[in-house]
């Protein structure tokens, strides 16, 4: 398939549902006419595509959103340029992001997407990044979530990921002790060298429930949930009384064949008087400004340090979306499918 | 073994750790000379013994409180009358309540135990019952956990044991539309025939999942978590947007031999944005004084109606606690060890 081309609007079209993660499968590229909007549309081109672990439950069946239909583009997180509008308050160049579609080019009428704030001196990126979805994630997960007090412990599974890599710095910025759980020396060595976690044990080594023990001497205040299975269980038992649980996902099932088990030892919920909590960025929509005012100063003076794992070519979204299964990225996963302007 | 003799301490003695529910294995009723207290100390003749879902988990594990040591006299609550006092604001013939032990005899310096108000009218048993720990567990569970609003839906599982039949019933008085889960057609019966529940649904009824999503139209916005297992899976499924799960406890698994697994359908937490918290009535100790505030006259004038399952005989107290798990009882259940001053 050929890169982008301006006349043309390649896209990913979803045939079936994924079985155990085989999206090659499921989903093919198609060309068509790049679209024009209608009264009141504007059309953007797409610059960036975000990809993330929900995308594959979208795929797969209704959730807080609708399944994607079969026989129609997926859905993606989109950060694009106005290149036609017909809309009266966005013009031609206005830099915009939200719910697009795996594609070049997305129509819309404004209702899904909003153009970025005008922060000085911050790459594009970072609105797909710490000042995006994936931030606010971070941000309102563990702040409105997860309530954390200065000197007590946040642990973050998944912690090399888009949103782990910023919740445990966000929690050392708050005054906790950050401990992250990642899944190679590489990323541990990343989350305390550069990011400033207090700790960061690689959950594939020997010995790892033990290290991780060792690395919360005061027990666990506030478990950032984003993987499920036995990191659960064994995070679990190193919870206080009172301990928070911001439930933000559960990455190691979403490409299960068969509904995989809950913790066997959920119960310690009881005995430890815990909170565990679902929360959906998209309900903080209206508090992103909150977000924008605190996390935009972090992040444009370097307290808050950010990777976008980035890949090129819509041709290669596949191919680069495997890689948020298999532990493949470090930092933000996005695809790039045409220049910035 | 012999009833009641003043001159005699019988006392069941926990030797081994119970595994798959092997409580008569495990436990053994033994005989002693009746204690005297000390200094500061003083004597409770057991009047009646609480019997609960909880006292399988103290048998075998550390868990909010420690296992009761082996070689040990089995722990329990308790309701009895002062009949020996060398304490200074405990006199011969109070009446008192508190941690004790299953035996003829307790032997305290007050800090486990406590006088049971004077609110004209009711019988000791309701002390045990809905103006105990067991009515503070469903008016603190439901209320300070659950948070009901006035015609919202709460499910209560193990809706017909002491503290289910109690939540359905507040529930109610506070507006909600109350339905219980219950394991056999006459418990249904009581709870929405006696009791007042809007509906109750059999788990052993063929086509009880259909019931139940009938049953809640407006789907589920406090599920009041008693017993964990596929009934929990079920409720689930119904859960609101911002539904709310009172952790209290997952009888289902207390007894199991192995770990048995958590909720596989756990992540819808995340899509319903919703909370499950675990929380322990001891907690609420402090606070008893609300619950007798407003429970106190629901109860006096029946508009909390409640049953005590009443066995006669210390001798008798195992085969009494297995109805726990077996379904057997409605309503709390409790031995009563002698008789009432």
């Amino acid at each position: 398939m050929a890169a982008f081309d301006p006349a043309v609007n390649r896209h990913w079209l979803l045939d079936a549902r994924p079985k155990g993660g085989n999206f090659a499968e499921v989903l093919s590229l198609r060309e068509e006419k790049a679209p024009e909007p209608g009264p009141g549309e504007y059309r953007v081109r797409t610059i960036y595509l975000s990809l993330d672990p929900t995308n594959a439950v979208w795929m797969q069946y209704d959730s807080y959103l609708p399944a994607v239909p079969l026989g129609t583009t997926m859905r993606g997180l989109v950060l694009g340029v106005v290149d036609i509008s017909n809309h009266d308050r966005i013009k031609v160049g206005d830099i915009v992001m939200g719910m697009g579609r795996w594609a070049d080019y997305v129509i819309t009428n404004g209702e899904s997407m909003g153009k970025v704030p005008n922060i000085p001196g911050l790459p594009l990126l970072a609105y797909l990044g710490p000042l995006g979805m994936t931030g606010a994630t971070a941000y309102f997960g563990l702040l409105d979530i997860g309530k954390p007090k200065e000197g007590e412990t946040v642990v973050v599974s998944a912690a090399a990921g888009a949103v782990g890599s910023l919740v445990g710095q966000i929690a050392r910025l708050k005054g906790c002790r950050a401990v992250g759980i990642a899944g190679s020396e590489e990323k541990c060595n990343w989350l305390t060298g550069e990011l400033g976690f207090d700790a960061a044990v690689n959950y594939k080594a020997q010995g790892w429930r033990k290290q991780l023990r060792a690395a919360v001497p005061q027990g666990v205040d506030i478990y950032f949930e984003n993987v499920g299975g036995e990191i659960t269980e064994t995070v679990l038992e190193l919870l206080n009384i009172k301990g928070r649980i911001p439930f933000c996902g559960a990455i190691s099932q979403y490409n299960a064949t068969e509904p995989q088990p809950g913790p066997r030892n959920l119960s310690i919920l009881v005995s430890r008087r815990a909170r565990m909590e679902g929360f959906l960025v998209l309900d903080y929509t209206p508090r992103m400004a909150e977000m924008y005012a605190e996390m935009g100063p972090w992040v444009a003076d370097g307290r808050i340090k950010w990777k976008v794992d980035l890949d090129q070519g819509l041709e290669n979204t596949l191919t680069s979306f495997g890689k948020l299964f298999s532990g493949g990225n470090t930092g933000k996963l996005a695809v790039q499918v045409s220049a910035e302007p």
